[in-house]
């Protein structure tokens, strides 16, 4: 038998259901699937996306079966709309559509009002009565099929060469609108057209309407390799074998007068999620009418009065239709002459705060289940709820458009330097970081700043990142703003911005606008902890977070984190007067020296311990010791080395000598992490000492501390080995000496690939690891996370690389570091504790791989707590 | 029945042999198969590293078998020396010596002539009718007895206690030797030693020959782990578990007149291979002053004259031992009263020169075969062989030592800049380029200089890796020396070398020295040339070199290159003025500047290859297109910069802002390698289209081009397929141009981690891997080769790395990325060629793993290529 290519819909048997998606296309699928529930379908037909593929497959040709099919189709159409393909005296009117597995909005072409000619124009304007409307429709066939399917285009700066013959009639007519142009006017037209087609051309429009049709499905088939819809495929990540199918359908008219209505509905409130008809729609009117935005359409809410028949059937339709998708529908409708017609059914695009309240629901209303409901929420979306935005409408002017590097909405005067921010933050004053970029140096300032702005990096630069991590608002790699520290002030759309002057900060559109905007905080509803408790119910990966700080440790327990997978210590040497102490250190001469520089430090390093043991009380701590080279806490200006000199009262010469034999080409390579501890071991060893104190310390205020001391960029067994025998005899020194026990357990950040490779010896050792897949990222692709904007973006963009590394997990190559380690690590010691702490802890598709290669936990900023819970909730549900 | 822990030697039957090494230790094994051979060895027994094993896992205790076993093993020693140990009328005297698996010269203790006490000596002098040769053994005993196993030291700077007692005694006698000391004063230093002992420990000193006897083999085995022992073990790399054997054995006497005498022999010369006994002896002395050089040994062959007897004995000793053993022997003997004792024999070391010459004789004197020939060589010693060094005997005064970072010896004037060393070598100066650090901006000078001289940098620092690839002496990171540009002279060890002064450097020891020292080119040998011969007979690895210019290609093809497995274009972008086109491409705006630039550089490059193609006609020719950051171009200092201006006619400025917008955190990690050639095709496009214009041009001279195109830094597969498309594009463009078929392959380098993991996947479109296992160890242990040396160091002494991987490959880790990105290669590509061109290629141990995981090459620098192809068959050999 041959195969089938061929699906009839709103026939007296649908043949496609909603499950055929792949084969039908989205749209087709979904007519079918209404038209079998009953509901009143156009006649038609879809081709499918097989035909396309062979199409593509054998030099622009079709299944020879195809013709016969289509012919058969035609047949079956005309009996169910009394109508037939060519007949003059009772002439059926056709579309023909693209429809793909997954929307591709206007990216295919059209074609309606296909089958007219000279002949059976006139059949149908005896039957209709309606000679205007009549040559309305042919004159737009004609127009249209000769734009897309015949290929007339305007030529250089020339306008549509049809628009400029309708111009011209409505100019010698004296009239403005197009609807003001009578009957005959358009017949006019008609032929205008086809002689202009005729001139440009050299060819004659088709007046047989078999080759009409012919002419349209090919159209929209050779649209699937089109050059704007291979760069949306592109850029959405479809895949090109994938195309397109063709519906082919009886046209209905939503402008035969005033019992006609075209219009767009959404069974629930797209906005706010409220389970409530909305949607709007045209009196006499056609579909594309309510979309160019000519006349204004009214609120579906109103059809009710106007026409409460047709109206009380479509609301039966959008519950029946809610009720069989269990989704929030999206719906075309037409009304002609007063009898409904259903276009299109689709699940709604909608924004995270309805989704999380449709979810939720949809549970109570039996709709759907909970693990359903889970699955409902995009979980990236989630970002949009948890961050300050602007005040409903307010906005102003923008002058420059950067990286939307870190979500929220932020005002405040401009200030170009750290320090100074920190002045005016202690004074309650609201201001912006504006820097080229930042470095490690900056962490003070950008903490007091309500926002940050850069002029250069990227979404993985320090102050993207670090803004992240503080779930702090960040414009980054703005380059419509060029700065000038030394007068203090910025440039950018023609206008000056000095030190003081009000800016305000969109981190997730990347706007920078002029002068104060208000803002408003984020508030979670009802719905969106409903849905957190089940997915915290769900999931199988425990949610830490990655935090540095009392106040951040608050914040993310608020959000859920159920411990820390990532306590950096350096951020906490940057603070105040003690990033003297650390310099103090780092310019000491010897083993003494740099011991009495770190005495200084450990009371201050047990006090941020005992903060964070408080904020975390009960939960456990994981404190990674000291990462980052010893240059990093050196300043780089000369004016800066100038005034640490004076502080220091040691000479200039001394610490510029210093800063140069620190220096390193590759720091990123250099001497850092446990590079540190193994070749300056008091360092470690102060950091130990603090976190033990600071351990009893809390004991006595009876909290409970659980710190997990991690070992950074261990790449072999013995260093590992040779620091947890240090960090033990510590243990026992301080134990000995306050007379109480400890708890704790060491570990390792596995950031080398080495580390992962020999993961099975590093186990003997390690009593949990921790992924640091920023470190992981840029070692197995060789990518500097610092430098990588000058090819990275470029890299996705012609699609070498699928997604940036840094955002989502590589997990076809990092992936395999990550789940070998996991697998050796546990071969090991079966009871290895395993997470992730990189910024891929907070990214959706990364949390699903986690899960599935079977980690603890993952780690993620405070911020992004929620979206990995539920990720990790959607990867338990869906994996089953 | 017990455990036997005690070997007898010399006695009726020998117990050992030497295939017990594990056991025995080296020297008693053998001392059993000298005797089980016959040979006359003084009687004793092997104490086996077992009792060392026991007695450290158990509290320092013995077995309780132990003593029972000594004790019978004692009655066998005395039958067969017909003396008694302990018996005041015919005592036996022993000494106790350590002797592990391997040797450990002078790590461990010694005790000789024991068994005496103030009864026995008595005995001894009757028995021997000499008192004065009595009491100076006797004396000799209580002071290394007292030292060794007691526990005498000097306290502070105090001198040796013992010796204070005989120079005072010799002030008191007004003699100025130790031998002109008469029996009677050696007697009574006996007594005063015992007493001096007594007043320092508290204790007395042992009469009981038992007690002195298990106090000495106690001291043996403590001394196993002593300080040095461990230290020593740490840097061999030998297990600390293996322990040491004890040899107690019966002393004999090369001291007591003119019919004795005491030397050491190797059967052949050990520094020529010259197949004539070789050694030294003296008449009427202990093993000890051999050593010890107070009088001055003859040449073994005058023994001949003085003890015809005796050394026609030891030289059918000597024969009987070479030909048993199949090796060249290194031995001691004592001749007593006439009477010849073997003391000892081993394995002889050599110089790499006798070591070819000793096993290419060896096989013409069938005594071993020619596998067996291959292995006796060590490949790295060959090193010694293939670079000038300084004319025998010809030295200077040493001003600085630094490290041997490339072998060879060198004279020459100093001179402080690249540009100076190329111009005054184009006059024929010989000059020394003496750097702070060398750049890349440097080739042009290193090239022309005799040898480099650098203040700063590692074993694998840039001027050390270029010195090595060029085959030139370098001595690197010589902080002796201290530079002044400014002035043009470094100071060192005192003094002040100008610009033109002479220094000579020995790269094989890292010693500078003032002044010229002449030297002489390497010549090989008949033998070297044989042993190479066997060595490509039984290889498997092919060798290849890293080359990139015709002049060391025709050196490598005479060290017998079978190919190039890396040529780097860039080396060739820096030469002479093509560096101002590449500057011009780097500062181009657009893709037309840039084309324009590299339109100057074409043909220039195209030159390079087609000298290369000759160089190497017939052989592969593996050709890597750019590979380093576009900013290694341009000058890091500012002079350079305005000349670079200037030259260019550009304002400095913009020649700033091109720096300022390439520069780089990481750039290891950064814009570099297939990453250009994505971003900037037009660079790629000009180098494959000089390569293929180079192979017609070569055709046409009936020269072979096979150029195998690599694409450097591959991470993904998509990289490969569109820089792949883009070389078979601009092939099918050439070939018809020119109306010629092109033969060439394309593959990738494998050095990102990642690369290793997606093998498969990127074999599929490589038809070549080389592993360059630079980068891929510089990725995998996260170090910057360039700046490792501020812990790396270290981390070798500590023993956290048991070598720097730089220099041999880690194979645990590194190693799992080599054999993994083969192994899923060859799955997705069964013919696929794979090599590897790091640095490792060169290294014996890397090269044998090459073997083991089946590459098919490794390609290496020039100079190491003989080492190669030896270790390569040596791992052939020994694998079968």
């Amino acid at each position: 038998m041959a195969k089938k290519y061929v699906y009839l819909f709103g026939t007296r048997k649908s043949e496609g259901d909603r499950s055929m998606r792949n084969l039908l296309g989205g749209k087709g699928a979904n007519l079918a699937e209404m038209s079998s529930l009953g509901l009143p379908v156009p006649a038609g037909f879809t081709i499918t996306t097989e035909v396309c593929t062979h199409y593509y497959d054998n030099k622009m040709s079709y299944p020879s079966q195809l013709s016969k099919q289509v012919e058969a189709a035609i047949v079956e159409v005309e009996k169910k709309m009394g109508a037939k393909f060519g007949d003059p005296k009772n002439p059926l009117l056709l579309s023909v559509r693209s429809g793909a597995r997954v929307s591709m909005p206007g990216m295919m072409e059209t074609v309606l009002n296909l089958g007219l000619n000279d002949e059976i124009i006139e059949g149908l304007v005896e039957k209709s009565g309606d000679p205007r409307f009549c040559y309305d429709v042919y004159r737009r066939f004609v127009q249209m099929y000769g734009d897309v399917v015949m290929g007339v285009r305007p030529e250089g700066i020339e306008i549509d060469p049809f628009e400029q013959l309708i111009e011209k009639k409505k100019h010698k007519r004296g009239v403005e609108l197009d609807n003001e142009l009578l009957a005959e006017d358009l017949k006019e037209l008609v032929v205008e057209f086809k002689a202009e087609i005729k001139k440009r051309l050299k060819r004659t429009f088709p007046e047989d309407p078999k080759e009409q049709l012919w002419g349209s499905i090919s159209a929209v088939f050779n649209s699937w390799q089109g050059e704007r819809a291979i760069r949306y495929r592109e850029i959405e990540g479809i895949p090109h074998n994938w195309g397109t199918a063709v519906n082919v359908q009886s046209m209905v008219y939503g402008n035969m007068g005033d019992d006609c209505a075209t219009g767009v509905a959404f069974t629930r409130d797209p906005s706010t999620g409220k389970n409530k008809l909305y949607g709007e729609f045209l009196i006499n009117a056609q579909g594309e009418d309510v979309v160019a935005g000519i006349r204004t359409p009214e609120p579906v809410s109103l059809l009710k009065r106007k026409q409460p028949k047709a109206y009380k059937e479509f609301e039966d339709v959008c519950s029946l239709l809610e009720k069989h998708y269990k989704d929030m529908q999206d719906m075309e409708f037409t009304i002609q002459q007063g009898r409904l017609w259903m276009l299109q059914t689709r699940s709604g695009k909608r924004t995270a705060a309805a989704a999380v309240k449709i979810a939720v629901d949809m549970v109570k209303e039996r709709l759907i289940t909970k693990k359903e409901a889970l699955l409902r929420v995009n979980p990236a979306d989630l970002d949009q709820l948890l961050h300050p935005t602007f005040a409903a409408g307010k906005k102003s002017e923008v002058i420059g458009k950067g990286l939307p590097a870190s979500p929220g909405a932020s005002s405040g005067t401009v200030i170009f330097h750290a320090d100074q921010a920190e002045e005016l933050a202690a004074q309650g004053k609201q201001v912006i970081l504006v820097r080229l970029e930042t470095s490690p140096e900056d962490i003070g300032g950008m903490h007091a700043a309500q926002g940050i702005l850069t002029a250069r990096g990227g979404m993985t630069s320090h102050a993207a990142v670090v803004a992240r991590g503080m779930g702090k608002c960040c414009v980054a790699g703005c380059d419509d703003i060029s700065i000038d520290y030394k007068k203090d002030q910025f440039t950018a759309g023609g206008k000056t911005i000095k030190k003081g002057d009000w800016v305000s900060l969109d981190g997730s559109s990347g706007e920078v606008m002029l002068g104060e905007v208000p803002t408003q905080e984020a508030k979670f509803s009802r719905e969106f902890a409903q849905l957190m408790k089940w997915a915290d119910e769900a999931r199988k990966l425990k949610v830490r977070t990655n935090a540095d700080t009392p106040h951040d440790s608050d914040v993310a327990r608020r959000f859920g984190a159920e411990g820390i997978g990532l306590c950096r210590t350096e951020h906490m040497f940057f603070e105040g007067d003690r990033i003297l102490a650390v310099r103090e250190m780092i310019l000491a001469e010897d083993e003494k020296g740099r011991r009495k520089a770190l005495g200084k430090l450990k009371p201050i390093q047990r006090r941020d311990f005992e903060g964070i043991f408080k904020a975390m009380n009960g939960l456990p701590v994981t404190i990674r010791l000291l990462d980052p080279p010893l240059h990093e806490f050196l300043p780089h200006e000369a004016a800066q080395q100038k005034e640490m000199a004076a502080q220091m009262k040691v000479p200039l010469s001394q610490i510029k000598k210093k800063i140069d034999s620190l220096h390193e080409f590759n720091p990123m390579l250099g001497h850092r992490g446990c590079r540190l501890g193994i070749t300056y071991p008091e360092i470690y060893e102060m950091q130990v000492e603090a976190i033990f104190e600071a351990s009893i310390n809390a004991k006595k205020k009876r909290i409970k501390a659980l710190p997990e001391i991690m070992i950074p960029l261990v790449g072999t067994v013995r260093e590992l080995s040779d620091l947890k025998a240090m960090v033990d005899r510590v243990a026992s020194e301080v134990s000995k000496k306050r007379k109480t026990k400890l708890s704790y357990s060491v570990g390792t950040m596995i950031e080398i690939p080495r580390a992962a490779l020999v993961a099975d010896q590093i186990a003997e050792q390690a009593e949990f690891f921790s992924f640091g897949t920023n470190d992981l990222t840029q070692l197995a692709f060789g990518y500097s996370r610092d430098d990588a904007g000058k090819f990275l973006p470029e890299y996705v963009e012609q699609g070498i690389l699928p997604t940036d590394p840094f955002q989502s997990l590589d997990q076809e190559g990092v992936g395999q570091l990550v789940s070998m380690g996991t697998e050796r690590g546990r071969k090991a010691r079966k009871n290895l504790k395993v997470g992730i702490c990189g910024e891929h802890g907070g990214d959706p598709e990364s949390v699903a791989f986690c899960h599935s290669v079977g980690l603890n936990y993952v780690s993620c900023s405070p911020y992004r707590i929620p979206i990995a819970r539920l990720a990790a909730a959607q990867a338990a549900v869906s994996n089953k």
